[in-house]
């Protein structure tokens, strides 16, 4: 039974607020503030907007509140002695492993100051130590105070080799169960066994005990998705994968990924920054109902009628009590063990359940955009192109006279996008890195790190949008004029990095391929000299969902899963030199089917590109190009003019005729 | 302490007769034989080889006798009643998972008549079953009797699952320890718990039991390597593999490959065909010290003073006296679980050892060539290039006339390289397609098989041989002159198939890499036309050692260990047209360290050509090559004119000269 209509006039208004202040703004306004508001019958929909406004910068500067750090390990320690626990581990983490978390679950920042993006830190009675990788040495530093804690890299020193070492026999170390999957819990549980300890599961986290000012869950806007973007409706879909439940012989699967969620009931929400997603859990039965457990004051009204009779609505508290149900009836249910929390895993082995491991079911069907989706994507790309083409026309023009810096450059390009109404948030932090900056590959700019652009200089801009009907993420390394031509040097890494593009966007390959296979031709001709880079080639990307996911990769270590048609991969090949500057050219491609032509004897994928936007001739050097390479630089050229120049005009369209002119 | 003397006068001259009939044929004797001889005091050694050869006969014969299947089943049936075990597994596999077994080991051919190399059967009291993989499709349809085994393919219908499907409650199915590793028993124990049965180790091989003539363990002739083929000492090898087992805190190493103790001995052995090796068991200490469990009988006279003080010999049958003396001290003991009998996993285990899993500690350091292994093998190349270029010679005179099969030409080619003082063996039986036999990957010609080659075909050679100083293995595809040239599709297919070839030759890649990395290099000039091979691009090759090692491996899902300097890997793409022709090149490369060139940011490894012999020219469509392309080919057939030149002379040099002539 679903509800048509969620009156929450009896709710408390305070808590509404705070849910709503614990939400990401979006360009300037957070996205269920106006249902709120109107559900609350407030007669100052304004003022509650702007209450919630002022909650939520008084999150933020709690939160990173660095110089409580001392005072917040002393009472987590107090609270630890006092539940008679040796130790406690913080990751990273939400419920639902999410990439980017919710106010209310920045623990890791709020307790130790750190505010990068991986991170767990292990506080003992007499010791504490704090973990990330190479891209946040520096931060590391500079953020958490030594003296509290040790900062140490995550391979390097590995932290349960560390713990294993750190504890004694019979130590009780805590964890909180919805923070850990049962494949990160084993390797706690291992470490604590090696030592003749206990990892302890504690009912609820002790940093929410002492974090007086906790966000509460955010209420982000949760809404429909129309069929003319999703392409398949949400009865067709959970008819699909509860098919292929039954024929596993699982009674039900626990879904514990929003985005799949999403994916599943065809609905977007705006609970955390930059992915789409509604945070919440749901069942799916083999009969092709769900459970969904989730906050209904974020629904938007007409929720309910779409997502219908068969998704039946419950409090995100109900779930402990669905899964003893399960388990009391002994059903088999399937749970990923590398996404779900290990306490619902525990919780249904608990009940009687039998556990089915497997991925989860939504994760390679939602990899596989249908021809709508894939419409929507390439529409939207189209449009997010023409956006970049008049940001790329005013750089040109406004770079080199040195008054632009890095943020003013971000903020500028995010202007250009926000004109397309279809937009509702950028798909990541946008990344500007001029000159140096631009070699450092996770480049977030700062007010500290702002860099003026200098004429003469390279300039590397990574950055991307979700729209309601496709998300983007494009990087283009430009050439700063004003100051003489790029160096040699310049162009033939750039001419590498282009051709390793260019190989990528190119290839045909069997049925069965996976991007692990692929990586080396991106590679290629930066290894022949010597050079390389040091992070992936490809990720998979969402439609209109998160710009990161799964199951597919093209990277040296990537993921074994085949290439499918449908899946969009990004190609980004790059090269950095520390100290000097940072290439990276990408574009979004999705896997076409080729099938079998004339003379072939296998059955064979490609690439379709989706990224329309100028590749800087000023940075090639033709003459590393072969004959095809410099052909397909003109073709895509050909292409971006075709496809993007009918939405420019007057000086962006003189500006798009001159950057793609042939080579 | 070890024997300096071995005396087998008071052991049965028979049993020692049995043992020499045994071992492998190589170029027509026995390599244990005259050395037994001379023990047994015997006044007819020629006698004795004669009276071994014969034996040696019928002992193939005898497992080979496809019309006793019905009777030699009946018996095993009966075996098994007595036993009160429901079924029974019969894996193709010795006690040292050797790719070659020893006669005695061929239990599933002498029961079911099937000879392929690869292979399982389950037998239960009402049905049995037996499955290979594809290669063998039409030879277990030709080899075994459908009335008596269902005959299966190995992925379509898995073995284990038929087994969890056949069997009952209850059910006792029987399994040799011996022939099963850990990690392989693993899968076999979780079916028979899927279906409510047990798996029973037996104490006995029950096949063992009721094959009257089964021949003893084989007496092939163990000798000492000496150190300018070898390179480093055994004392050195054992020093450092001890090191290594005492940083991991482990007391003792069992080695059960008798590749590894062979490397790890400076011993070679001729008990199986083709593989070098020495059948034995060995525990390495952390002291450095071996127990090496070895037929005495076997070892040449010198032995005993070549491994020195600090290798103690004992007969094969104290190796499980020796597992419970480690168990009783409390030991802990690394043992390969992908490797080593079960029967010894267990036997430690029981005796109250630790079992340390991990990699066989010898894989990775004699996977490395030293500097002499490396020298030795390029002149074991240079000498081979030269009969192999003879035989070439004498091909494209002889083949056209139409006289000539592929049993005579992979005879010829023996001849060839057997003038060759260091040669000991072929290193794998000579693969010699022509036509549309050379379209079956694993072809191996068979009196019924055997194609008459024929004028405007094409031709396919697999070939490689055993020397002292090195290992061989090298493939060319050769047109057969005399009607016409090669079709434009043969010379395209060829083409791709040698830019493959040449992309994976000439590749620099920065230290870490793997050959999977690698792999996509070799297939993509096919790909881009959708063709492709079905193996592997790349294996390990041994330093007069198996033609077959790993841990490293160039293929889609290859092995993910990084390839590290004097690692030796064969670079072997192909093409085959089903029913017309196959292609494939083979050379041999040894991985190199180029280190960080001028401009270089990374260190990087290389790849130097060890296989010296012309490609085909005129199968060769120079408008495909790129101008690097065509330049490796010239460069590639100078060097085999530098090289193998001065080895020949007449009309060999001729040859030569013309077949390396500049494109």
């Amino acid at each position: 039974m679903h509800q048509t209509h969620v009156s929450i006039s009896t709710q408390s208004r305070d808590a509404a607020l705070h849910g709503v202040a614990a939400a990401p703004d979006r360009f300037g306004r957070r996205a269920a503030a106006a249902l709120i508001a109107a559900r609350l019958d407030e007669a100052d929909p304004a003022g509650f907007a702007t209450a919630a406004e002022r909650l939520a910068a008084d999150y933020e500067h709690d939160i990173e509140r660095r110089d409580q750090a001392a005072t917040r390990l002393a009472a987590l320690r107090a609270e630890l002695k006092a539940r008679h626990l040796d130790g406690f581990v913080i990751p990273l983490a939400d419920e639902h492993q999410g990439e980017y978390l919710p106010q209310r679950a920045r623990r890791l920042a709020w307790l130790t100051g750190f505010t990068g993006s991986a991170g767990l830190a292990i506080v003992l009675a007499d010791q504490a130590a704090i973990w990330s990788d190479g891209r946040y040495t520096i931060q590391l530093d500079q953020q958490v105070d030594g003296t509290l804690y040790q900062r140490l890299h995550i391979t390097d020193q590995p932290p349960w080799d560390w713990l294993a070492q750190a504890i004694g026999t019979g130590a009780r170390i805590g964890y909180d169960p919805w923070l850990h999957t049962p494949d990160g819990l084993a390797r706690l549980v291992a470490a604590c066994t090696r030592a003749g300890a206990q990892a302890i599961p504690v009912d609820d986290n002790p940093i929410d005990a002492i974090w007086t000012d906790q966000p509460p869950p955010p209420l982000g806007l949760v809404e429909a998705q129309d069929l003319a973007h999703a392409g398949e409706s949400s009865a067709d879909k959970r008819a699909r994968i509860a098919a292929e439940l039954k024929a596993a012989g699982q009674d039900a699967a626990l879904l514990t990924l929003p985005e799949s969620i999403a994916w599943l009931l065809n609905i977007r929400g705006s609970d955390v920054p930059h992915n789409p997603v509604p945070l919440s859990f749901a069942l799916l039965k083999d009969d092709a109902t769900v459970d969904l457990f989730i906050d209904q004051r974020k629904l938007s009204p007409d929720i309910g009628a779409h997502l219908g009779n068969a998704v039946a609505l419950h409090a995100p508290e109900a779930l402990g009590d669905a899964l003893d149900a399960l388990g009391g009836a002994k059903r088999r249910v399937r749970l990923d063990s590398a996404t779900a929390p290990s306490w619902a895993a525990a919780r249904l082995a608990a009940a009687g359940a039998t556990l089915a491991k497997g991925e989860d079911p939504c994760l390679l069907p939602k990899a596989c955009k249908n021809p709508v989706e894939l419409a929507g994507t390439r529409s939207a790309h189209i449009r997010d192109g023409a956006a970049v083409c008049r940001f790329l026309r005013w750089f040109d023009q406004t770079a080199p006279t040195g008054n632009t810096d890095e943020l003013g450059v971000a903020e500028q390009l995010s202007r250009f996008r926000q004109a397309d109404p279809l937009i509702r948030d950028l798909s990541f932090s946008t990344i500007a890195g001029s000159g140096p900056n631009g070699a450092i590959v996770h480049y977030r700019a700062t007010p500290e790190s702002n860099r003026r652009l200098a004429p003469g200089e390279i300039f590397l801009l990574d950055s991307g949008a979700q729209y309601v009907d496709g998300t983007t993420d494009i990087t283009r390394t430009v050439w700063v004029e004003g100051a003489g031509d790029p160096t040699a040097e310049m162009r033939d890494r750039f001419t590498r990095v282009l051709q390793g593009h260019i190989a990528l966007a190119r290839v045909r390959f069997p049925q069965g391929t996976s991007g692990q296979q692929l990586d080396v031709l991106a590679r290629h001709p930066l290894w022949q000299v010597g050079l390389d880079y040091d992070h992936g080639t490809g990720h998979g990307v969402g439609a209109f969902l998160s710009v990161h996911e799964g199951p597919q990769r093209i990277a040296k270590a990537g993921s074994p899963v085949a290439l499918k048609p449908g899946m969009i991969v990004s190609n980004e090949p790059g090269y950095y030199k520390t100290g000097a500057y940072g290439i990276r050219i990408e574009n979004l491609q999705a896997v076409t089917d080729i099938g079998q032509p004339a003379g072939a004897e296998r059955h064979l994928l490609g690439f379709e590109t989706l990224t329309f936007v100028p590749i800087d001739r000023r940075l090639i050097d033709i003459t590393l190009l072969s004959s095809d390479e410099r052909r397909w630089v003109d073709d895509y050229h050909r292409a971006v003019r075709a496809k993007v120049g009918p939405l420019l005009d007057g000086e962006d369209l003189a500006w798009l005729d001159q950057a793609t002119a042939p080579l």
